[in-house]
């Protein structure tokens, strides 16, 4: 039911609704969207300080452009909330049965305002260029507006430079908007904002200017979080033959004075209490991060010259609390997956410890670096991997493609431990070794404890946890409790005593308990938590596929999936225990 | 046999060994070098103008610092020929009987004056900040310099840009010395240039700077190819306590008039005449990129709106001849693969039809674009893949993890055509179609004529070229004929009446041949032009693992092969028909 049916949210529809508005109106539209940000994420959770810091920004955007002919694309698009309760999607924001209609990101399927499924950082330039120059050559005489939305902290990606080299190309209209608001997800990294301080500090009038360097006309915004002075901006750059960058000053989480005091927790926060800021989740109980930060701790004191590296991402893996001990050792280097993974291959090179935290879904960034540099030049980086899952939120950030990324490529060894006890010893063999680079695919699931079963992984000896017949459950990573149901299941099922095993790797294989399993084994299954496309599960198929052993795989099909439920997922990849016996026992009967 | 046994080259086994040389000795050696740099690659091939371009900034680098304690590393290391030449590898360039015996690029197997494998750009950077981070680290107390040299075509990668920012951010000793020759491999992409245009119009004085902008110190070298005026640059930064960018212009090719007049001709360069600069090679017979290009011609007449892009190597695909005919519709962003796909997929989705021109192996960079841009919009982006071949060049440059890389992605069509009128027959689709992105890796064997089995490839029909028994072989794209040649020595040596069967396809299975294959085929052979992890191959298996079909995967194993000559490797990997019989062979008798 909607929650304020008295909102003058309420009678816009379309963006054209908002065009009679009085200035004071539309300052009530943006108080009334504060509010309803506020309480779809306490209630939901999702991004915070993005989207209140932007409710102006969008709002005299609608007021001055023509959408969906004029066309906006959002960097990120985690602060495009605003542009939705505008476009048709206010629902989703007033009525709590309505919280889960749409994506936390732009989506075409949703609304035609909207041009890309997006939710990786610092693509909006390079696909605002695609935009301008596609109009450019289909429709000369247009005067449509192409504008982008980049955030300060987006602009260390590779891409956003990349874009903007070319953007200067453009002989037509583009409108680059540097969000300004003094922050990534956590604090900004690097020489560049130097720069963006110093035009800052002078108003925009600095002569040193990126952006005037590569050949961009260029305006500087103080208060971007003032409408008026918004609708004048946009009036006055609306229908502009060149590329323009229009630098913007705005505040992260502006309205809700928890989200201005804590920017980063309040960059993307699951539900929270309103009222007070604080969050509902659960507290937080044992963590594999935690262990793992235990674990540099022990090293560091011993003298190991163990280093920590990270993307911008301190927060997913707890580093804070690293940094806070080993500030000399902790290396953040902002939104720039590719340098990241560079210099820690140099670091490892040149003698250190690099351990590297990676998300799945941000590592796709630096895969040449992956190959050309870490691979190819066995650089002995130990790199944790999170989010190595079959995904259950937004597709943007789909982490399934990890086992397929990694474990393809040569000489490096993708370790999936199935417990903490496990991890740690693989990571410490990770550590001291330096032969190769060592991958560790952090498990998602609650934390397990059991044990390590060899303490050396050059040679990857597969730990047979039970020895039956007829049937062998491989079942890696966090699959390994599904293994063990689906033994159970196999056993009060069919009757069948199912070797269980878990194979560690997700690379290496090891011949001589494959070879072995044939003596009383008719039917292998591989279970793992990622795409079957180059996953493990194939490896396995290759190994047997000129013997006699059927192979069963289990994992996610070559495909997106867009905030399904992790049931409803499971269900329609066959990877319940249930699917999983009534499939191998067609197996066995055909036998 | 040592050519110039007079060169007072011959007199420097280390760096060492020109510090006592006059200034008119080390312009001897200038001269010799650029000789040797000549002789080499008149006969064998190699990269000319970078070499040509860096003579005296590298004789003026181990003049002035203490190679290996003081490290240099070089982008891309294309340019590194007079490097070899001063740290023990002048044998290479002296004796033809020895032109072999190094790379083409830095390798830390030929010298610890060599710390990476390195033949990608703009990772440099990024790779000095970590020696700097490393050495800070583990010997707070040293005093040994970190230098990056850096082409300007380089620096338009995102990745540059990334290590820029980070650089800023060191308090240590850190030298970019950034080689400013005007080009890319071919002319420079975008804004970027014209801010480096005024910084040597102003010979540095601009206020506009974008690397102090960033934070780093800098100065301006403006003849990068006088020798003194180098030494006097590097001693003056030697052991600085701070990051410093020395932006100096070079000329690139600079002694050897061809090589300055052609400065992309020249860029690297199989072998030619000395004399008159004429390539050696045959005359060009008819290619797949011509008969592409011709498609496209017929496309735009017929009022197709088609446009090429590409990432700075337009030389690779001919594109030289498509961007004379049609300017406004040709698209170089210059060294940004990220870019050059993102531009793309914002094109295709505003309704242009982007032909994209890729090599596989940079196309790695831009994997994240592939699988966030291109793959989860679905945007009807048409590729064209070179170099997804089993290597036989530098290992850094290997491109056969195009497959894993390409065909495990949702959404994306990755063709493999066998001929050139199936490849036409597979772009005129592509073109046509708007349902989601598809790739045609081009063949890189010599030009097979032949036939299109079907003129709509959104459902896969596998050709069955023969219809036999027994044995089906599967070969993919390139590995056409290698198929047909295993038939013939499959009925020679074991009268077997092979099925042999065209694929098409790396990502999309023909479920009903594959089944009805398993009525009179015991055992079904793959054959691929590229790596077995995550390949076609491994789909075939994962199809047939529950089966009782037998399968065999010929493909790469998961190694890389450096500047292995392609008749060696294909005996490595048991890629011979006669080899590939054999192993079927052992296979039937095991049934």
């Amino acid at each position: 039911m909607n929650r304020h049916p008295d909102y003058l949210l309420n009678e816009v529809n379309e963006p054209e609704d908002i065009k009679g508005m009085s200035l004071d109106e539309l300052k009530q539209l943006a108080r009334e969207m504060r509010q309803l940000v506020l309480e779809r994420d306490a209630a939901i959770g999702g991004h915070v300080g993005p989207n209140l810091g932007v409710m102006e920004l969008t709002i005299a955007y609608h007021y001055v452009f023509n959408s969906p002919h004029d066309k906006v694309i959002w960097d990120v698009s985690h602060q495009s909330y605003p542009h939705k309760m505008l476009t048709g999607r206010k629902m989703a924001f007033l009525d709590p049965d309505h919280y889960e209609d749409i994506s936390g990101f732009t989506s075409p399927e949703e609304s035609n305002h909207d041009f890309f499924e997006i939710g990786h950082t610092s693509t909006s330039i390079a696909l605002a260029v695609g935009m301008a120059q596609a109009r450019d050559l289909l429709n000369p005489e247009s005067t449509d507006n192409v504008v982008a939305v980049i955030g300060d902290g987006s602009l260390s990606g590779g891409l956003a430079f990349e874009g903007l080299n070319n953007a200067a190309k453009l002989k037509s209209n583009l409108i680059i908007v540097v969000n300004d608001n003094q922050m990534s997800i956590d604090e900004n990294q690097g020489g560049l904002y130097n720069g963006l301080k110093e035009l800052r500090d002078t108003k925009g009038q600095s002569e040193n200017n990126i952006f005037k360097f590569m050949g961009l006309d260029y305006r500087y915004i103080e208060n971007g979080n003032d409408l008026q002075t918004m609708i004048n901006a946009f009036k006055d750059v609306k229908d502009i033959d060149h590329p323009i960058v229009l630098h913007v000053c705005t505040q992260k989480g502006l309205g809700y004075e928890p989200a201005m005091k804590e920017k980063m927790a309040y960059h993307w926060r699951t539900p929270f209490d309103l009222k007070s800021g604080e969050g509902k989740g659960k507290s937080k109980s044992e963590s594999y991060s935690d262990a793992i930060l235990t674990e540099l701790d022990r090293q560091i004191d011993a003298g190991v010259p163990v280093v920590a590296l990270n993307s911008a991402i301190p927060g997913v893996f707890d580093l804070k609390k690293f940094q806070a001990k080993h500030p000399d050792r902790y290396y953040d280097v902002g939104i720039a997956e590719q340098d990241c993974i560079s210099t820690a291959v140099a670091m490892a090179v040149a003698g250190a410890r690099p351990v590297v935290f990676q998300n799945s879904t941000f590592l796709q960034r630096a895969y040449d670096q992956l190959i050309h540099d870490m691979a190819l030049n066995d650089a002995p980086i130990v790199m944790i991997v999170r989010g190595g899952t079959i995904a259950t939120e937004s597709a943007t950030h789909q982490g399934s493609f990890d086992i397929s990324m990694i474990s393809d490529l040569p000489n490096i060894e993708y370790l999936a431990p199935t417990n903490v006890e496990e991890l740690i010893s693989m990571l410490r063999w990770a550590i001291k070794q330096t032969d190769q680079p060592v991958v560790i695919r952090q498990p998602e699931k609650p934390l397990l404890h059991g044990k390590a079963t060899q303490d050396n992984y050059s040679n990857i000896k597969y730990d047979i946890a039970h020895h039956g017949s007829e049937v062998a459950i491989m079942a890696v990573g966090d699959f390994w409790e599904l293994g063990e149901k689906v033994c159970a299941e196999l056993k009060k099922k069919l009757n069948i005593d199912a070797t269980l095993i878990n194979p560690k790797s997700l690379t290496g294989i090891d011949p001589e308990v494959l070879h072995h399993l044939a003596e009383n084994h008719d039917v292998v299954v591989t279970l793992e938590d990622g795409n079957l496309s180059g996953g493990f599960g194939e490896t396995i198929d290759r190994y047997y596929g000129p013997k006699s052993m059927k192979v069963l795989n289990f994992g996610a099909p070559r495909e997106f999936a867009d905030n399904v439920p992790l049931e409803v997922l499971y269900e329609w990849y066959h990877l319940t225990p249930k699917q999983i016996v009534d499939d191998i026992e067609k197996v066995i009967h055909s036998l």
